[in-house]
């Protein structure tokens, strides 16, 4: 029966699906970091909807939220009316998230995806700066509008644009250059201050602070500051694009908090609806904000049931404790990656990433596509990253339970090792 | 109280925000046309979240569905991983919609709104035809990210993206030129039959067959087909923009379907999702998906409980009789509205638009607005549209009873009068 | 030998050379308006470089100004520095031509050929307005370097770029749909007053009076009179290139005098020489000149040479019956190109253009190449013009004598009557 | 009488003149390396017309093939028609230089100036790959027209676009990072490697060996074999622009012989004419040589007089001992400036370039250009180069002599000691 319907999702949907692929199956029902499927199985998600999903499935407290709203008849779609949902997002985002930091921002609601918010933070920094050009970085990921496709790595995904995508400039991450020596800003810095350099003071720079599709890729703290230190001296704008690290993937709310770095515009999506519901928001410092009314607009900026969920879920950030215990979790996943690199010295593993956003790069060719596929036969969902992907990576709920990370972590290792035996990694390491 | 809400939004919300200025109240609960704000006034909702709430608010048979799902834990979000909320979608749309149309098309999601899927439909056109250049027509709207932009003819919103917007070309729209013996269209045949216009073949037209946001024109049905003609001689794909004017909204599912044209691309969002949850969809020509997996894709392709309700609204479509009782209130407004342009000739009004897709152009400057501004007064949510807000328009829900239908309907006229008034319009014309 | 040496060509130049293969043979020397080959055989020139040979090959008073000049050893090369032959170009052209028609420009020298001139115009109409936007005319042709290919107009041409051609956008010139009811001006003037057509206010429009390469197209004065009126309401400049129907081709020294308007910069080239040597300027009314120092260069924008001939050049017009002179032939040419058109139905024929810049259109696939072939046969050097070299066009020099003048027209009738012949053009007529 | 004649300069002439505002003079006559003004005074000319005039001025064995060709009524002016000078000029190139050094090119007359070569050569190089992107280096050179400055490094020429420069990609030339141990090329080949990079694999490289008007940079051998190695393994084409440092400027006919390296494309232009006449080559390897006919024209391609005074400048790489007397004196100019930085501390020198295109990058602020402008007041013409004019640089004629050269030396070391006078740096050096 489970091939009937996928056979459905085969002939009706685009060949553009791309998930459905990794993981062939029918998914029914979900809670926490469980999900089940059509023949009654039951998988472990450290995945997490790609950060989507960073409470876990159908979180109780905002299920039960949601459900009152939707049967007391409150608003549903409401584009930029106020609504009372809104309102109490607002207040609660400012009171929980931003003025515990000290952080003073204004708040776009710029349409409920990862590529409005980006193509909103691009517009708003041009037309603030009055320059065209954006920096971004070397395996950026930041959506597949043809705004936010000119600001991505991704040599495969650019060329869907089917046009050149210009007004735009590369530099090289942190550590793109293999090289321990050089410091990678060092170029950014000749380029902008020699003037011959052809590359124009740009609009702004967007980058991740970890970037997940590009290969769970952590910046250094130390290169961090020195982008924002090289940005204010030149008058460039600093937009973090935290769709994806945000919202407690890396430990904090905001992953570039560790860096003490404070953006000029703050990008976020994914989690920070709580359930899994389209929303995004545009942080926009105050004296930036100098939007005109619609100059930016979009049907689905009002996507209340997604405020009553992103509501509930910041309870979690008046909790003192989370944030430690994201952490330990963090903790628990790094001594095991490392300890299975060590153990494992033939799939030649590197971890990366920060937080619950880690993983390993394995210099073997087709090693990590085979260590997801077997987690998959064994019932835990997982992807992989980077440009040829390289990386296995492991996204858990982050407020998964010691239980839940305890299993994922061993089922883990068996698809290590699976994967190992499948391509005879474990001979050829005997062998030499 | 509902001033210091008010001040809230004010004080938080980036100054983009824009409907909210229009109609300044805090809105609670809604339920079929009807909305309610803080102080617990009535409104008629003659907007319909601009297109997004052809259903009305929180249509009963959907909202039970809804709510039955997320008691029950279904997957809320999917990405484009199979569901059995999404595959119960597809099995509907194409038993509903396509087959009894005798329409065959793949079915992509390419993220939850309006501009990402006319963002995907320019992505598979250029990269299926090779060529990089899109024909729009004036006052087309698409949407706010640069792709969708690049076709959008508003001035504002273009000037907006901060960079020039390119590999686009703009063609008039039917009766752009205001001469009732020009078709616009030998302008744009001549400038592809001449190989030295300057005007390269594209790769696909875009266009929507009644302009919502650029002042509710609808293009003749002989218009329509004549686009058609002209671009299968040049092999030129045709997209259909149907996000506002489809589903149900001028009186049949597909705007286009009395014209009898067959494009190669449609772009569905707003009412799609029925309930006003963020959907998208793109339908492709199946000869013409040749997406590569993941060419495109985003986070909130999967948004499931959009497919929950968008399945359930999929019924009014079973009944043979719900396109007739649409188009008998459009006649109804027709009427309405005709005899409103007699009856007040000193708002100098033109009825522009068809189905329940129509409105007024008053060629008397700012009278549209004050409209509009009345309307709210006189608690009815409406709206005005066009390059200087010259069109009020009518957008009731197209399942409206009767009564909710002629208590609107009375209410502007209403409102004609004070916007009459306020602007001594009727004593001007007694003058004369 | 001829055979040989056109070999030498064949074997080392590029593919890309083209005026060799209409008219193959070597040429050795000219004086007026004829042309000797290496076999002693000898041409009538009715081309005159394409317009860079208004005043014939060599003409007498400027070779010997030339030659006492070289033999002096005055600079050859300046760069932008001083020379005396620099200062007496420029005064000379002030006081013969600018002066006696009221016009006041300064003069840059963009480097020493037509795509020079265009290209600094554009940039300077950019910088001075701010805006990026172009508009150019269908069948519009002005020069092969990216920026002057982005306002051309031919498909071929403009795919030879290989990247998609920007920041212009393409308006029908005088007559481009064919339908005489059609001002095509409405078309542009909606276009620019309506603000949601997609097309910006641009900083300049750039065209040609008459469309040489474009097909002879000749644009009605009340047309460019109405074209400078809406870019006056707009603050839009005007740009002339005048590069092919400027310096004396179709009549006067300008081609715009007869229309009364006065660009905001106009380009020239080609004669402006004299002798056939590389010089280009560009005028620029005074308030507009908002260049730095140094802005836009090049090597070849001092070549003395080309200063010391056109200064000599310009004594043409201080002759008060110059321009008459030219007038007269032109209608010498009109009226046999009329009387060809009575006599020879079958070639479908039209005449176009004006002044010494006329052709016929031949509505007969093939007939006018063929036409140009044949006068080649009988050694009179003639071109086609248009998307389809649907036009044979007779471009003599505009000093050439009466004998001179004659003694080609006789000969295109030969070669008219050859290319009905060889077409069955006469048989076919018969028929009918 | 001089100030009288600039001041018709000044008052006829755009804003945009730069270097007679350098040399505030009125030139009337030159020969070899020697010119004279209105006043009689006598220069030595160190500049060479920016590298125009690399056989000096009215070089007396092509002025007599000049005369001779000028009374004898030779084809001035040609397009691309074949002409008895055309042929002779391409069967020497052939002979002289292409033969002996085993090169097999097809020669294009791109239009006579350097960006039309640099212009034909990126379009052919676009339309052969089927790629849009050009990669050109920091301080690139290579023209003024939107195609050529589009990778051209200057911030201030760039902007005089007025547009967007698109489908470049900017990487750092050698020693760009001013860091010993960074090859630049590293990080080239990096974003070529990672599919993540955002850059996309280019059409082509264009780069100077030697950059001229970017600060006298000469790329170290090896750095040009790894260019042409990293494109040889991406299959990306490699375009030298030896406008400035070819044709005998650095000591061999091309810059690029001593590399050993084989250029898909060769931009020729300036010397190429022999006497300062405009002139332009764009070699092909003959695989490439795609073009079809007429999609790349100009007016000025058959600038007759050129090809004239071309072939006979050829005599002069017909003579074995030619190059080695340029490597000489090249060798004297190095030991000059060495000596010059050790003298002189103070001025804090380091030489810069190689051949007869060197120059002293001074660290003082000023100084290079006080250095030039002490010059011109002792009648020594030469000019700075750089973003900042940093380096004086010498651009003696090729064949000059050992006098002349000693001479212009000799005023050099006055002038600079001048620059320092005025400038007070012996005194601070003092008082350390």
């Amino acid at each position: 029966m489970t091939t009937n319907n996928l056979d459905i999702i085969n002939e009706l949907e685009s060949s553009v699906r791309s998930y459905v692929r990794s993981f062939p199956t029918v998914f029914t029902k979900a809670q926490g970091y469980k999900m089940w499927d059509e023949a009654g199985k039951e998988y472990l998600d450290f995945f997490s909807g790609a950060g989507a999903l960073n409470y876990g499935h159908n979180e109780p407290s905002m299920k039960k939220k949601l459900v009152e709203y939707i049967l007391d008849d409150g608003i549903t779609h409401s584009l930029d009316m106020a609504s009372t949902a809104k309102i109490d997002f607002l207040n609660k985002f400012n009171d929980v998230i931003l003025k515990p930091r000290n952080m003073e921002y204004k708040v776009m609601f710029p349409g409920p995806t990862g590529t409005n918010t980006v193509e909103s933070a691009l517009k708003i920094a041009r037309k603030v700066t009055g320059r065209t050009d954006i920096v971004s970085f070397t395996n950026g990921f930041h959506g597949m509008t043809i705004g936010s496709l000119s600001v991505t790595g991704n040599s495969m995904k650019r060329r869907g644009a089917g046009i050149p995508l210009n007004n735009t400039v590369t530099m090289p991450y942190d550590n793109f250059v293999n090289d321990e020596s050089m410091d990678t800003l060092d170029y950014f810095e000749r380029f902008l201050e020699d003037n011959g350099s052809g590359v124009a003071i740009p609009a702004a720079v967007i980058l991740e602070t970890v970037q997940g599709e590009g290969g769970i890729n952590a910046a250094r703290m130390e290169w961090l500051q020195r982008v924002e230190k090289i940005c204010r001296e030149w008058g460039i704008l600093v937009i973090i694009d935290d769709v994806q690290a945000g919202v407690g993937r890396t430990g904090t709310f905001f992953s570039f908090e560790p860096a003490g770095i404070k953006p000029d515009i703050v990008c976020l999506s994914k989690s920070i609806g709580g359930y899994g519901l389209p929303l995004a928001l545009t942080l926009i410092k105050p004296e930036l904000d100098q939007w005109k009314p619609g100059e930016h607009n979009g049907t689905f900026r009002g996507n209340n049931m997604a405020f009553v969920t992103a509501t509930e879920a910041l309870t979690y950030w008046e909790d003192p404790t989370f944030e430690k215990s994201i952490q330990d979790k963090a903790d628990t996943v790094t001594a095991f990656l490392d300890d299975m690199i060590e153990k494992y010295p033939a799939m030649e593993g590197r971890r990366k990433g920060r937080g619950l956003m880690q993983g390993i790069h394995s210099d073997v060719e087709g090693f990590s596509e085979k260590v997801a596929e077997h987690a998959f036969k064994r019932q835990l969902i997982m992807e992989t990253a980077g440009g040829h992907d390289e990386v296995f990576k492991l996204f858990p709920p982050i407020n998964i339970d010691e239980d839940g990370l305890q299993s994922g972590l061993a089922v883990l290792e068996e698809s290590i090792k699976d994967a190992m035996e499948s391509m005879n990694l474990d001979k050829e390491t005997a062998k030499q």
